[in-house]
């Protein structure tokens, strides 16, 4: 079984047998520090999951956002606006529940993706958070994104970029939620390949490093004319850290912050990826292992699914072609830099953090690495255990910038 | 096993198989909605815990209280107040779970208990909330409490009452928290029997209804001059029906909320508690029975010594005793309730909920009760796995009371 986890996320035993779902089951979890399903909505799921199979997983959790909904829409036509937005948000994390094991080209995933969108647009009407829907114009389509109305007046724009298992919704959750309570602008976009993207067309590559281009663009158009911070999770972390390489100089962007950076991608699939996905170069061939190792667990072979589709028509397998130059070249990097990494994580994704701040701070000396150990919680791949110490630890580096 | 745990009081599995640590792993990640220790620092802990016996969950937490205490010094250096708070409140919660199994009578015990007044002073001073500390006097003693600073400009004052496992640090996560940031003075007193009280020599009975109006008082003396809300939890349940039985007409009562109302004490505890508690009306044959209970297992043991201590000289076994007259005269109730149930409670919790609402809806209309389903995850006794959807039902109820 060790070699068919994706990527060495966390070192802790939640709730599943399988790791796939136990790693979905802490990421819940961790969303419960800020609103979301509570601990009972989600352990009441857990329990009647008995088989760990995603038709079991999708099935419970459906249950979970028509729960959800209902509460929502009794609440609303009891003008309660406060407890209506409550039932929205754990509506949004059931959805987000299911898609983690819903194959996302069939019909019933896009019902699902437009619920949870319905259900975060609502609960932040309802609580009358300054914060709406936008389609960046991009390509022959959009980024879907959200973004502060009061950009115009907004002294710094917090920018909230996710990995290959985010959609915009759950950047409310990686920084989004906490931003806005501090006072920050906020841009949540989707990316190519990210979120419901890869509907239009979108996938991962050097599409969505173009994109964030083009998002900071679009900001600009809307009358912001602040300060940039970005912060890049997961994936996240080499997309901002290739636009940062590739922006250079970018003196509009004032501060930087990656749970983790990466700078060598390819290394980080050949080292830190299971075998099935690294010994050999035919595609074709890896394709087929895939298909191999996703027969054995089909907990797994739904998260593949998830990734194929984000990936386009090669697939995961042809990653690294699909970006021009996956490597970034460190010596272009010149923005202050906050790398976060989790002591569980894997080692490459440690060394990778490392030599990034390394870099970085002989340049720009404000420049900070922070590694959370299991004792805090914020031990695992995007700190997702502890979210509220990651963002703390942000929001008071920032401020330390004057930012 | 089924005769084994105290009291129904819910239908989740969460990671133990020992059903009293279970509850407690629950309750600890309920608090994790409002601070306290994040998923990610619990389940290190528990994962820690391999063999389930009260030694290593002590050795576990303890571990946990000295890396938050030490954390929190880090960042108090650094000038860093809300981080400081966060590892303060988050060693509340570590501390408050070691003496979950801790027993109260060995100095380690006091030693922890002080560990976790301080944290929690610590916390508060470091957010600076209007919140302080405060020794009522009560028979030779006193009953340790928090209480708003601004009490004389307050215009209503919500009054956490706890149960039989609740120390006055509890009562932050049980509404003191919630109330405080919806403007609300705050009173949160350990009542005779409760947190720390044993070690005055006071015990759960007669004194901790008396205790409830000496407290009232006293924030009459200490200025305050609005209208009071009584907010009573588990055995609090209890106690603040017993309280409005005895103060009726109570005008200075605006409002009373229980989860749940209890009127029948006596018949609690012959109906909900396990056979080995009510077999045989001698005393001392129902303590030889819990003795050999907790020999068979020593989690049990552990829990049920902390009764002992919290029962005073007669146990546990003598409670009936204790309370001059257990029953309540629904007759003399006259204040509007809301009263509320978990579905995963004992039946004879929620029929004597229903009861007591029945009784005061037809005299004060505005009276309600609630019952949450499993799927709202408040299911379980207290709500403890989801208290902020009990918290907002209790104060869009008070907000529809004018209060």
């Amino acid at each position: 079984m060790a070699t068919q986890k994706a990527l060495k996320r966390s070192q802790r035993h939640f709730y599943f047998a399988d790791e796939t779902l136990d790693f979905a089951a802490g990421w819940l979890l961790g969303y419960a520090q800020q609103g979301g399903m509570s601990p009972g909505e989600l352990f009441y799921c857990f329990n009647q999951i008995k088989r760990e199979s995603p038709l079991v997983w999708v099935k419970t959790f459906t249950e979970a956002l028509h729960y959800q909904q209902a509460k929502a829409s009794e609440l609303e036509a009891q003008a309660d606006p406060a407890g209506a937005a409550a039932h929205h948000m754990a509506a949004v994390v059931a959805a987000r529940a299911i898609l983690h094991m819903l194959n996302p080209t069939l019909p019933e995933a896009r019902v699902v993706t437009e619920a949870m969108e319905r259900a975060f647009q609502a609960a932040i009407g309802q609580l009358g958070v300054r914060l709406e829907p936008w389609a960046i114009p991009f390509a022959n389509g959009y980024l879907p994104a959200y973004v502060s109305s009061d950009l115009g007046s907004a002294k710094t724009l917090f920018v909230v970029i996710g990995g290959g298992d985010t959609y915009r919704e759950d950047l409310w959750f990686f920084g989004g939620k906490a931003a806005l309570e501090r006072g920050y602008a906020v841009l949540m976009p989707d990316l190519p390949g990210q979120g419901s993207t890869p509907y239009q067309g979108l996938h991962f590559g050097e599409a969505t490093i173009e994109a964030l281009g083009v998002a900071l663009a679009a900001v600009r158009q809307r009358g912001f004319a602040g300060r940039v911070v970005l912060c890049g999770w997961s994936g996240g972390g080499y997309f901002t850290t290739k636009f940062v390489e590739r922006s250079a100089p970018a003196p509009e962007i004032a501060a930087w912050i990656a749970s983790t950076p990466i700078h060598d991608l390819q290394h980080v699939f050949e080292v830190a990826m299971p075998g099935f996905l690294r010994t050999n170069p035919s595609s074709w061939w890896k394709q087929q292992v895939l298909h191999l190792a996703g027969q054995m667990n089909p907990v797994l072979q739904a998260a593949l699914e998830k990734y194929q589709w984000q990936f386009g028509p090669e697939g995961i397998a042809g990653i690294i072609e699909k970006f021009a130059d996956a490597r970034v070249n460190l010596e272009r990097l010149n923005i202050p830099l906050l790398a976060l990494v989790g002591e569980s994580e894997d080692a490459e994704m440690i060394r990778q953090a490392e030599v990034v701040f390394q870099t970085l701070h002989a340049r720009q000396p404000a420049s900070s690495l922070v590694k959370f150990s299991p004792a805090s919680g914020a031990d695992a791949h995007c700190q997702i255990n502890n979210l509220p110490l990651a963002q703390h630890t942000i929001f008071a580096w920032l401020q330390g910038q004057g930012l």
